[in-house]
């Protein structure tokens, strides 16, 4: 199909800041559910990306996150050539009003006229030919003065979504007045709003910037002055955001602004928000178990079991347990109390340990590293350079390095002296000296590096020069 | 209390050949149960040699076991001054009748006027004094030329443990005719046996020698037959030992025997068989638990959750699960279905995972070493040297070994080169190299070790001089 040309004022905004906790292990805090492939080989950012941008022109998607995640999506997004201007940093995670408003006012910036969509990044979505027929439908809308809400049709009495109550009846083609919004509800009640025809809040929306813009200013006033030192005094901008209350988009503006519609659409859709629902949504074999090639399974039933490739997982036995096991964390939980797992992680958290935050394996701008072991002033790592990256010029005061090549070729700068290393060669690299790794060739190079010193520290490092424009 | 006179012919055989899959992941093929530490600081072969050396004299006990274990046994009783003569090596297992019957010929010609008890090495006995005092009647009643077994007064139905009915009503003090051995029941049959005052089978057995000589003559002649080629004709019996049946002694000798006692001890006795014994065993907190430091749990109930000090291991809400976690493996089984272990293990040996088979760390005479990481081309160790202790002198014709002193000094050997090396400096051995790795300092040494090649198999090693007597 031919885009249309009459786009061009359609611009999309993804919400990628979440720190999904709920799918720990799985998900860290330092890389989130929107950056991983749980149902398929995309990961759910690339999946959200790929559909919205054959809706909207590629150049008007923005994507809101924090400076931690946009290097990892700047990553993912690499091959669709999203560039790094369309990345909206969130200076302070205000929860979803002051965060739209935000993006609202970037786009508004640009172009008076803009109709935008709003749509998480971590949802799955099962139909995208509908989603665009919804969105393009909710566009035409919002040019007169409407703010546009995706309603779904329960299939289930869900526990884990808010809930539309629309006014009166309401039908696949037309918008709907919002009589109120509700809060997730407990069990009971779910039922009787399903009963009743309400529809799940599946938190996309739909409205023109300048619409938005009088919502803010009517309810959040407070978030628009916040937002207009932006670009006339940076201090003061990151002073007021930062001390914004956080407030939901919901609660800010939709549950109080008398212009929301909502849409019924057709697609299928879901926010996996625990392990059980994406057990639910997984395919199951005969014994209703769902499970990967690395878990070994024995007269077990209704039961996930995700193994490691590195390890050996056997499950025996057991009915309704979720078992995921990962390189450095392995979860063991029945399948009605996922929701408790923020419970475990607040305690990992708790106890300073390394699994909550970050995986075993870390994605870099030019690579990977896995810590494979570390101690009393040693660390080994496995470093893995992709083609044609490098890492930055840099030297350690505190631990000197020893790399043994294992696999390609690395270009390396000890001090003044550049030279190529090929597999079975070692480089050792003395405190206080400048140092740099790089791949120039088209096949991936692989490194053990050893540290050994009396401070290990990611900290104990100084940048000279960075491809990545990282720290220096 | 000082050592009775009259044990100078007081002999003590450990049966320590088995290699248990019940309690996997934490036995493996090559360590199993009586290698490890269950339930207090020592082994289970260390707490049965202490045991032991209470009662006959230290240089009086020997051990069956296999050549694998051999080592880790010498190891674990290196400070008895238990001594590598006293290990008697099964050529082949087949099961224990002729592995006592060989050891019995060991004591037979050092001293034809011995007694000997046989006691396997991975059972736990709570009480040594008891212990003590049932060997020692025991021994008593062996010179009349009785086959003594010892009966364990049941505390519960068990189906993992064969029966013994006596004769009779037996008491404490007397030894009693046995009437029949029953193999492990089934529970309804279990139940019957306990009200009808059948005694556990503890596979403890006291006799003389000669006694169980000429048992062995009446009933497996071809065992004494195999076993009187031992010092004549060491191929004759290597063939002949090899092609016996594997008999237990319960089948071959004492269902069979006239001559068979069993007596009634007092002392507590366990034969962990499996981790739901191992469950019931231990210390349980309020909700039922058994668990150790490194496991989170939230809201279980009768479980037992071993976490490991390098990985999160976190379990919420499950009941009546056992959760063991290592290194490499993790085992999720509900405490009902436990025995269903061995087929999992069944398995991953058909499989050919590691994780059947050896620990991520294995221990050697001079220390141990763990596998980082392995891959196509190289693959990385952590390496313990103990003190005073050192590697053979070898070299290798396929991989290169790059060396990072974390911790110690190392004395290396490189070529003709021998060296001191310090944390923090590196030693880089080409193939085809003859290399030594010693510690001759009182303090443990620790390097990592990448090695580099086209084949990293542990075979490709070729020894010249091993201060272990390892194959040279």
């Amino acid at each position: 199909m031919k885009k249309q040309p009459n786009n061009k004022h359609q611009y999309a905004v993804i919400l990628a800041g979440g720190s999904g906790t709920r799918l720990w292990p799985i998900s860290r805090e330092m890389y989130p559910k929107q950056l991983l492939a749980l149902t398929g080989n995309k990961t759910l950012i690339q999946e959200t990306f790929s559909r919205i941008e054959k809706i909207v022109p590629k150049e008007n998607i923005y994507i809101v996150t924090n400076k931690q995640f946009s290097i990892d999506i700047l990553l993912q997004l690499k091959s669709t050539g999203f560039s790094h201007e369309q990345l909206i940093i969130e200076i302070a995670q205000k929860n979803t009003a002051p965060a739209i408003a935000l993006a609202s006012e970037v786009i508004y910036e640009k172009d008076k006229d803009a109709l935008m969509l709003v749509c998480p990044a971590d949802h799955l979505i099962a139909n995208d030919l509908e989603f665009k027929k919804s969105v393009v439908g909710a566009f035409a809308r919002a040019t007169d003065g409407k703010l546009i809400t995706f309603g779904i049709a329960p299939d289930s009495p869900s526990t884990e979504y808010g809930y539309i109550k629309p006014k009166g009846k309401i039908n696949y083609s037309t918008p709907t007045s919002v009589e109120c919004f509700v809060e997730k509800p407990p069990k009971d009640i779910a039922e009787e709003y399903v009963k009743k025809g309400y529809l799940w809040n599946a938190g996309i929306f739909v409205w023109s910037v300048k619409t938005f813009r009088s919502e803010i200013k009517k309810y959040l006033p407070e978030v628009l002055q916040a937002l207009s030192f932006m670009h006339t005094d940076e201090k003061k901008f990151i002073k007021c955001f930062s001390s914004l209350s956080p407030v939901s988009i919901d609660t800010g503006i939709l549950e109080k602004s008398k212009n929301v519609e909502v849409i019924r659409v057709k697609f299928a859709w879901k926010d996996i928000g625990s392990w059980k629902s994406l057990y639910e949504l997984l395919e199951k074999n005969e014994e209703g178990n769902v499970l990967n090639e690395h878990a070994l399974i024995i007269d077990c039933e209704n039961s996930l079991v995700y193994g490691n490739s590195r390890r050996a997982t056997v499950a025996i036995g057991v009915c309704d347990i979720v078992v995921v096991d990962t390189e450095d964390a392995v979860l063991v939980v029945h399948k009605e109390e996922t929701h408790k797992i923020k419970n475990a992680y607040a305690e990992l958290k708790e106890r300073n340990m390394a699994q909550y935050k970050e995986h075993k394996t870390v994605m870099r701008p030019w690579g990977s590293y896995t810590v494979l072991e570390e101690g009393v002033g040693y660390k080994v790592k496995k470093i893995v350079v992709n083609p044609h990256e490098k890492l930055s010029l840099q030297l350690h005061h505190r631990r000197s390095e020893h790399w043994v090549i294992i696999r390609g070729t690395a270009t390396v700068t000890v001090g003044e002296d550049t030279r190529f290393y090929g597999a079975h060669q070692t480089v050792d690299v003395p405190v206080e000296t400048k140092h740099r790794l790089e791949n120039s060739t088209s096949e991936i190079l692989e490194i053990i590096e050893v540290q050994s010193g009396s401070y290990l520290g990611e900290d104990d490092i100084v940048r000279f020069d960075d491809m990545y424009e990282r720290n220096i």
